[in-house]
C-alpha cells in the first residue's frame, strides 16, 4: 500500500492546498477519491469506525463553492480529516471504540472539531481506537483491530491507530489522535507518519473523552512535519471552558519551519531512551543524529535524572485515573468491556493514594530535570518506540535478550513526558529491512512546538534527499 | 490576661510602627517588655518552643539604630514576630512539634522568614505547633499543649497553635502560621485573633515543612486585620523556586481598607456553613451579617452545591498526602510519634489512589462552584468555626444533639477553601457568654486578599463602636 501514496492526488497536506488556493484541484474530486479508498484500503485496514461520507461530500461542495467564490480561509479550508473516535462530533456517531457508546451521538462537538470544522476542513470519518483509548497497540476495539498499512499482520500501535493508520495509507491528509502515554506517537511511529503531542494545555480537550485528566493531550497527526504544524496552527489556543487549558496564545509554529538547525543544539539522552532498543530501530537512530550533525547541529550527550520513577509515576496516574473515569461501568455492567482492557482497568483499583500524591511530586521534579536538560540544548532526540510494530495480538517481545511485555515496550519512551507535559514530536525514520517504519521523538522545552518542527521539519527534508542520493 | 492587652505598649503592629517611625518608642524596649511577659504568661500558655531573646535583643538594637540613622525600612521594621515552629529558621532550632527534630538546625531559612527579616521584622522565638501540624487542637505536640489565653484549660486551636496564643495574649505583634485545613484561620478563631490564609500560590512555601503540598498555605496572625495586611504585603510575591508559587505580583494589601463596603454585597452561605453551629456562635454571626447590613452592604443568601463532597476530597487528599509525607518516619521509627497523630496518618495509608483523582476533579468542581457563588457577591460570610474552644484533650463535641468529634467539628467550615485556594480570612467577632472568643470568616475569589481586608476591617471598626456604645 505505501506504494500507491499520492497517487493521482498531491501527497501532502501543503501541496493539496496550493492546489486548492490555484483551483487546480476541486475538494469533491479529492473526498470522492479518498471515499473510493476508504471503501477499498480502509475496509482492510479497518481504520475507520464511522465514514462520514455524505456529509464529507457536501462539506466539499461548501468548501468548493467558498474557493470558487474567492472566499478562501487558509491552508485546511477543503482538506479532508478524521477524528480519532473518543473526539465529539455533534450529530455523528461516537464510539470510543467499546459498545457502552455503539450507539452514541453526541450532541455537541469537541472544541478541536469546531475549530478544524471552522478551518475549513471536511470530516471524512471518525477512526479507530483502541477500547477507550486504553492500550498502545491498536489491536483492542469493539469495532475490531486496526491494521498496519505496512504489513496488515501488525499492529498499527495505538491508541489513536485508525488515525495513524488512514494518514499513512492516504485515505486522509490529517487526522487527531490523543495522548496520554503516547497513543499519538506510537502509532505514528510505527505507522510511519509524523505524530505530535503538544504541549500540555496548548489544546483544548473539552469534549474529547478522557482517559486521564492531568496526562490526556489531544494532537494532529500528518504525512509531513510543515502539514503537522498547519493543523496545530489551527488546534492550539486557550478554551476557557476546559480547566487544563492555558493561557498561552496561539502562534505560528511554522513560522521557523526553513530556518535550519545549523548551530543548534540536540541533546541525546542515552541512558534509558537508547537501553533496551532493537538493534535496527537504534540503527535508524543513529543515522538521525549522523544527519542532524551533516545539518550543522552540535549532539550532546545529556542525563536525565530518574527517568524510570518518571515513567512509573506516569504509569500510576494514568492507572488510577482510568479506573476514576471508568468505576462505574465497571461496576454495573463489566462486561461490556474487552476482557483485556477490564483487565488493565481494573488493575487501578487497588493502587494507594499516597503513591498518587508521590506521583505528583515525582511530576514537579521530573519538569525540573527535562528543563535542566533543555537548557543546553534545544531539543532531545529519542527513538519514539523501542521496536518496530508487532504481529496483532502479540503481547510479548524480546529485545536482544530483554523480554517485556508489548504494551511496556512500546509506550517506555513516550509515557514520561505525558507526565512533564513538555511537547513531543515523531518523525519518521526510515524502516527496517522488513520494510516496519521507524520514528524518531524530539523533545521541546514547554510551549516552544516551533522549534521541534523547526528540527523536525529539516531532518525530515535532509532524511528525503540522503534516500534520494542512494 | 486579655484584660492586659496592650499595657504599657501599643496595642496594634500599626501604632507601634508608627510610634517606632516618630522614635517615641525603641524597639529595644519593647522587645524586653515582650521577653518579660514571655517568661511569665508565655509559659503558661506554652506558646514557644524556643525563644530567641539573645538574638531578638540584637536585632531590636540594629533596628533601633537604623531607625535612628533615618534608615527606616516601613511597617515592619523593628516588629517583634514569631514563626510557628515548622518554618525554617537558619541557625535557629525548628522542631515541627516533634521529637523526630527535637534538634533541628536548618542551614537556611523559608523563604517568608527571608522575607519578614529583610523587611525588618524581630524574630522573638518559634512558637509552639501540634506535631507536624498534623491536627486543629493545637494539644498534641512534643513540646505539651498550647494554652487558650482565654482559659488556659482549653485549647488555643492548632495546627498554628502558639502563633495564635502568642499574638492574643500580647506576646508578639503578629506571627505565621500555616493553613492546610484551618491551621491559621480555627486558632486565630479560638484565641480571637485575625489570621489569613491567603490565595494558593500567593505566599512563598519553600522552607516551610510540608503536610500536604497542594493544600499547604502560609498565612499571617495579627490583632488587626491592618496589621494583617502590612504583613502579607511582605509576604507576597512570586517565588521561582517554590513550585506552587504563582506568578502574580505582590501589590498594597491595605489600599482599600477604608473604603467601607456601602453598596457590597455579602454572601451567606447558609446550607453547610450555618449546619450544626453552636447557638451562641450563631448568635456572633448574625449580629456580624447586621453590622454589614448596617454598614450599607447587602446581604444575600447564596447556594453553592456539592460542600461536603469538597470537604471529603480536601479531607482524603491530606490524609494522603500527609502519609507519602511521613511514610520513611511511620515505617522506621513509629514510635517517636505522638500516639494520636500516628494513628491518624496510619489512616492515610489504605486509601486508595483512584479516590484521590476523584478528589482532584472535585477541586476543579469546587474552585467553579465558589467562583459562581463569588460572581454575585464580593465575599461570601461564614463562621470559622462551628464551636468555642474546647477543653485541652476533649475529642467528643456536642452541638445541640449533634456529636462530632472535635477534629471534624473545627475544621469543617475551613477546609474547603484548602482545597479550592481560595483566599478566607478569619476575624473576631465577639465571645461566648464565657468569655470565649468567635470568629467570622470571609472567603473571597482568588488573589482577591484585598477586598477580604477591606470587609474585614469595616467590620472590625463598625463591632468595636458597637462595642464601645453598649
Amino acid at each position: 500500500m505505501p506504494a500507491e501514496r499520492g497517487e493521482g492526488l498531491p501527497s501532502t497536506l501543503t501541496d493539496l492546498a496550493r492546489a486548492f488556493r490555484a483551483r487546480r484541484l476541486s475538494p469533491v474530486e479529492v473526498v470522492e477519491t479518498l471515499l473510493g479508498r476508504i471503501e477499498a484500503e480502509g475496509k482492510v485496514l479497518n481504520a475507520f469506525i464511522t465514514v462520514t461520507g455524505e456529509r464529507a461530500l457536501e462539506e466539499a461542495g461548501r468548501a468548493e463553492r467558498e474557493i470558487l467564490a474567492g472566499r478562501y480561509r487558509g491552508p485546511l479550508h477543503g482538506v479532508p480529516i478524521g477524528l480519532k473516535d473518543l473526539i465529539y462530533t455533534e450529530g455523528v456517531r461516537t464510539t470510543m471504540g467499546s459498545a457502552f457508546f455503539e450507539d452514541y451521538v453526541p450532541d455537541y462537538s469537541a472544541a478541536v472539531a469546531t475549530k478544524l470544522q471552522e478551518a475549513g476542513t471536511i470530516l471524512v470519518g471518525k477512526t479507530n481506537t483502541h477500547e477507550f483509548a486504553y492500550g498502545p497497540t491498536g489491536d483492542r476495539s469493539h469495532f475490531g483491530p486496526t491494521r498496519n498499512p505496512h504489513d496488515t499482520a501488525r499492529i498499527s500501535g495505538g491508541s489513536s491507530a485508525g488515525s495513524a493508520a488512514a494518514v499513512a495509507a492516504n485515505l486522509l491528509y490529517a487526522s487527531l489522535g490523543s495522548d496520554t502515554g503516547g497513543s499519538v506517537r506510537i502509532p505514528a511511529a510505527l505507522c510511519g507518519v509524523v505524530g505530535m503531542k503538544p504541549t500540555f494545555g496548548r489544546v483544548s480537550k473539552r469534549g474529547v473523552f478522557p482517559l486521564s485528566w492531568t496526562l490526556d493531550h489531544v494532537g494532529p497527526l500528518t504525512r509531513t512535519v510543515e502539514d503537522n504544524a498547519l493543523l496545530l496552527n489551527a488546534l492550539a489556543g486557550h478554551d476557557p471552558k476546559d480547566p487544563y487549558s492555558s493561557r498561552r496564545p496561539s502562534e505560528d509554529f511554522a513560522r521557523e519551519l526553513r530556518r535550519g538547525v545549523r548551530g543548534g543544539a540536540v541533546g541525546i539522552p542515552h541512558d534509558f531512551y537508547f537501553e533496551h532498543v532493537e538493534d535496527e530501530v537504534g540503527e535508524r537512530l543513529w543515522e538521525a543524529i549522523e544527519i542532524f550533525r551533516a545539518l550543522g547541529a552540535g549532539v550532546w550527550e545529556v542525563g536525565i535524572p530518574q527517568l524510570p520513577e518518571t515513567l512509573k509515576a506516569q504509569r500510576l496516574t494514568l492507572a488510577a485515573d482510568a479506573y476514576a473515569i471508568h468505576e462505574g461501568r465497571l461496576r454495573d455492567e463489566p462486561e461490556r468491556f474487552d476482557g483485556e482492557v477490564r483487565e488493565r482497568l481494573m488493575d487501578g483499583e487497588r493502587l494507594r493514594a499516597y503513591r498518587y500524591s508521590k506521583a505528583q511530586q515525582r511530576k514537579l521534579g521530573a519538569k525540573d530535570e527535562f528543563e535542566r536538560a533543555l537548557e543546553a540544548v534545544d531539543v532531545l532526540l529519542t527513538p519514539t518506540v523501542p521496536i518496530a510494530a508487532t504481529p496483532i495480538d502479540e503481547r510479548k517481545v524480546n529485545i536482544g535478550g530483554y523480554e517485556e511485555s508489548v504494551r511496556s515496550a512500546v509506550t517506555r519512551l513516550t509515557g514520561p513526558t505525558n507526565l512533564t507535559g513538555f511537547p513531543s514530536l515523531s518523525v519518521p525514520c526510515g524502516f527496517t529491512a522488513s520494510g516496519l517504519p521507524v520514528g524518531v521523538q524530539l523533545i521541546g522545552r514547554p510551549f516552544d512546538e516551533a522549534t521541534l518542527y523547526r528540527f523536525g521539519h529539516a531532518y525530515e527534508t535532509a532524511a528525503a534527499e540522503a534516500r534520494a542520493r542512494h
